[in-house]
């Protein structure tokens, strides 16, 4: 009974946030992180670095205006440059992809609109949007970096100046907009954006075969397709995915110092040392590899291209099967904030940007929408309630772009191999690319946990929402993530019409009931005659009635592959979704001499960090001496460590308390 | 009843390496490694980077005669050059420090030909030692990088530029060749540099406040003085070692852009961060800090001056109790090849530069020399037999900069963070500083286990070794370091003379038999009348006799510091002098797998290791299972994993057979 029917998401609209855990995010990204990051682009946050990406708006607009003239074009095009006294009104200022800080957070702000009608928040944003149409040429190209700093290098070096990435980025502004207001007038302009596009880079003769350095664009490109209905845009997201790692190498022919070897990272960086379907191994830039994969499975998906989703599926295995941490973070290394090799997965020096595990998501729910398979939504939820969340304080003030397992402070600040781990989340980045990525990803939460394929909604992660389809109503309450109990109630179901929910068993959960029944797990259903469908609940309904669920919840010990190498005798704390971490602030310092005793008994309790309700976790473990003073070699003899109870709390909660010790992975006895 | 008097080292000639493990070291590197090196040297050898330093000298001495023009200045000061086509005679090629590369080579010729007479090899070192004083200076000055390139630019870049750092191995040298043959044409070469440097350098008003950015010249300078009883040149010594780091600090006015700050690396990197009195904490690059810590131990000996060797005390005590690996590297991060902070030993991505050990081994014996102690004499043999020898294959014709404790091949080629590890000793480097170090060091190991003081001789280390002390000889005779056991044999002790053992009980050993008696330990061999001192036991001889000693020699399972992060929960193995090591070529692929059990039966076997004779240690021990395919992550189940028996073979004769894994830790049961 297996259905090829794709899934698609539903309208922000249709899905309210209705209360608990994601109600209070979302509150947490409109009251704080929306305008703080508004004063952030705006250079107004005190004691952080000046973003300079509204001026850089307003300066480009000024340009094309003919109201002031060119700055000349300064020599390293690369480095963010402080801005000229001299002539302050005609630099660029930063990185080459700081146009994109303003579209992100456009686009955040067009989620919130959707869900909190805001009229001063409205009218910033329809300010930012004339902003940005001011800054766009008659032509339709956009990009304040090119037309302050180098309009004649338009499109010359599509592999590091980042153009398409911000046309990618302007184009989901541009399409989430238009359908949190219905205003058109930026989705025009990315449009118009696109056709130049088409028109320089394509198949034909007399046009650049190029692709973007840094992938977004082919994903915007389907949303944009979507969107409009206009299959141009389409085409060019599969002229870029087709293109990329073609021979002879289009980076070659902008770059050609240091050409060569197809594993060299070079290419490698940008997932463009092969063609994509000949690629099976998750290598380069991990952000950027999460925007491709999505990207390609938006293509496969409508396109109806199962080769280019085979290709997915390998690069899914690859990176969810050997270069994930169990925190949904991936990218293991600082080098190239790139993925490391099969089974590298060091806590102490991940890099696992938060991009990255947002980005993880985005090809997750595109992976879904595919073809729906329980294990996607499981890394999805993975990735969402940890290796995403632990990005942002509790507070929604300061954030991290690296999310290491394992932090001692002293460690950190001492060694340069650990430079890139921060201690405590910073107010704003040089490059500001992770806050504006949450935020617009829990703002449209509900887009992830919820797809329907034809008469069948998926409930992908369970929340408090209330989802509207077709005119029916279905209201999930539950007390997710910290209890898998609650109800899925049905309201306006029509006699004649069906609704099918297909409810995901989480991988997390040891047993479960489910509309009176309970179950040992999906082969019990399946056994005792409930369908199912790919790790899916199948519940067929034809009336208005409420469904009860209750997933176990335990607490579970666990450990990693053994080629792990960096993990090897160590077990980690999970429960439900919620990835554990022992800190500091609770357990004293000197984690490492801290073991996991997994057979002892363990305890959960609710409790609050920083005004944020979670529930911890006590196991048993024991802790051994510490002795400053001892000699730095000693012969074995057997000891007994003291025993001592191990509290533990959500990964995503760390560093909340100030600077402080903390790791995922604890030795076990 | 501690003794004040200061050792000495005995003259090279009057030790003889009379047999056993030690003659086979000096003999490979007479029939090998020294013949190798000035291939090395003349840019002979195929397939490793050309040396360019004979030409160098060559060329300088040219120019000096007005026989070759001066070539421009390069732009670049800091990067080996290649060699210009266009002028190849008067290019200078390689580091700034290429000088030192002959002095290193003729040193050890030196000591080579002092215990094996060799006309040609004398003959090559003759002629060099030509070359080399045919590139002095009319002034003293000698230093072919600033004579072919830079002849203004003497004494303005201490920091950085190497001249007294060459200075150093000239005088090292030449005061070495003058022992071996009489010939004082070099040592009065370094005479004058070391005048020249004497006018310009020091205290005086006229004078440069400076001091070496690469130490060696303060134990050079220490050891003229005592090879020529001429003053001046200690008192340089003390001056360099008065005068670092001391405010306003001499490097800023050479490079004042980024002075500032105290702890920052640009002053920590050459221990110029404080004066070194003040210096409690080893900091910056690892070879530095050992040559300083080596002359101020000189210069504390031969001032008598205590304070300084206080300051040597506090830095060993950092060094050898927070900052060594359990083979005796140091320098625990390749960012400014430097000492990591204290316990911070990561394994995979050790440094642990051949040199440093090698440092480790002069800066050991100098302390030694100032006030015997065996836990000197302890790390001076764990480094020499380890860290040490690990820098040279066993065939003596390759070489390891770096010296890791846990090596994966796979890693060190995919991980830029182990892009410094080599996975097989290499020809030659572009720097190529260890391999002619390991060469002299291992030349005048003599001078490292004997030291005299008075009637008073020292036997630091136990090798086949016939010393010869005011006519009397003492002819040891062991099977070190395989077999503690051996024979002490004193010839030609005339009645009414004198002679005081002073033998060192080693750290490794748990009991042992000596001169009749056997003890448990050292309370237990005082506590029956024997005397003994700062760990050294004492045997007053009045005439001829025969000591026999046997020192037991257990496997020993060592555990690190329980701060030392990365080594928690793990074991090493040792016996006697030597750390053993796993490797994949006896255990198989996945190393990480294994789990020793220190409570299981382990034994010894004799064994070889491509034509080298070790014992080889085999260890009860489990091997996980193995599960490429598996899930990255799984709960937890209480497993039976394979018993199985761990061989393990000693560290310094890894990667002999090949590229393969390696580690030292190996976690315990």
């Amino acid at each position: 009974m297996a259905s090829c029917r794709h899934g698609e998401t539903l309208p922000l609209r249709q899905v309210e946030i209705a209360g608990g855990f994601w109600r209070d995010k979302t509150e947490l990204i409109r009251r704080e992180v929306i305008p703080y990051q508004w004063r952030a682009i705006n250079d107004r946050v005190e004691g952080a670095e000046p973003s300079w990406c509204m001026r850089n708006f307003r300066i480009a607009g000024r340009i094309l205006r003919g109201e002031t003239e060119r700055a000349v074009k300064p020599e390293n095009e690369f480095r963010p440059l402080p801005a000229d006294p001299g002539r302050p009104e005609a630099t660029f200022y930063g990185f080459a992809f700081q146009d994109s800080d303003l579209f992100k957070w456009l686009e955040a702000a067009a989620y919130s609109l959707t869900q909190y009608p805001d009229p001063e928040l409205e009218r910033l944003a329809d300010g930012a949007v004339d902003l940005i149409c001011a800054a766009q040429r008659e032509d339709g190209y956009l990009d304040t970096y090119f037309t302050i700093r180098d309009p004649e290098g338009v499109f010359t070096d599509l592999r590091d100046r980042h153009e398409l990435y911000c046309f990618g980025h302007l184009t989901e502004a541009a399409v989430a907009y238009w359908q949190a207001t219905g205003k058109d007038r930026l989705l025009n302009a990315a449009r118009r954006y696109a056709g130049y596009i088409a028109g320089r880079i394509g198949p034909g003769p007399g046009q650049l075969h190029g692709y973007p350095g840094h992938e977004i664009a082919e994903m915007a490109l389907a949303r944009l397709y979507e969107a409009t209905g206009e299959r141009a845009w389409l085409e060019l997201a599969k002229f870029f995915i087709d293109e990329r790692g073609r021979r002879p190498y289009y980076y070659d022919r902008e770059h050609p110092e240091g050409a060569g070897d197809p594993a060299a990272e070079r290419y490698q960086y940008q997932q463009a040392h092969r063609p994509v379907r000949e690629q099976d191994e998750a290598v380069g830039h991990a952000v950027r590899a999460m925007y491709l994969y999505s990207g390609m499975a938006d293509v496969a998906r409508l396109t109806e291209d199962e080769g280019l989703f085979e290709a997915c599926r390998r690069l899914w295995s690859d990176v969810t099967g050997r270069k994930m941490y169990i925190t949904g973070g991936v990218g293991g290394t600082v080098h190239g904030e790139a993925f490391s090799h099969a089974y590298d997965l060091p806590a102490d020096t991940a890099y696992a940007e938060t991009c990255a595990a947002v980005g993880l998501v985005f090809w997750a729910r595109r992976m879904l929408q595919y073809r729906p398979d329980s294990r996607y939504a499981d890394v999805m939820e993975r990735a969402l309630y940890n290796g995403v969340l632990s990005g942002m304080a509790l507070d929604g003030k300061s954030f991290f772009y690296t999310n290491p397992l394992e932090c001692v402070p002293e460690d950190c600040r001492r060694d340069q191999r650990k430079a890139h781990i921060r201690l405590v989340r910073q107010k704003w980045f040089g490059c500001a690319c992770c806050p504006p990525n949450l935020a617009r990803l829990i703002g449209s939460v509900g887009q992830y946990a919820f797809t329907r394929a034809g008469d069948r909604l998926y409930l992908h992660l369970l929340m408090d929402a209330a989802v509207t389809v077709d005119g029916v109503r279905v209201e999930v309450s539950c007390g997710m993530p910290w209890d898998g109990a609650g109800t899925i109630r049905i309201r306006g179901l029509e006699r004649g019409r069906r609704l099918e929910l297909a409810l995901r068993l989480p991988e997390w959960t040891d047993h479960f009931s489910v509309d009176g029944g309970t179950y040992q797990d999906m082969e019990d259903w399946i056994a005792r005659g409930r369908a199912a469908e790919e790790g899916y609940l199948l519940l067929e309904l034809e009336a208005d009635r409420d469904v009860p669920f209750a997933f176990s919840m335990p607490v579970r010990f666990l450990r990693a592959n053994r080629r792990v190498r960096e993990a090897a005798g160590q077990l980690a704390v999970a429960r439900g979704p919620i990835v554990y971490c022992l800190e500091e602030a609770d357990n004293g310092p000197e984690l490492h001499l801290l073991r996991l005793d997994p057979t002892g008994p363990t305890e959960t309790e609710r409790a609050e960090i920083c005004g944020e309700r979670i529930v911890a976790v006590t196991t048993a473990g024991v802790r051994e001496a510490d002795e400053p003073e001892g000699a730095l070699y000693a012969r074995h003899r057997p000891e007994e460590p003291t025993p001592v109870r191990l509290r533990w709390i959500p990964y995503y909660t760390w560093a909340n308390r100030g600077e402080n010790e903390m790791r995922v992975w604890c030795r076990s006895l």
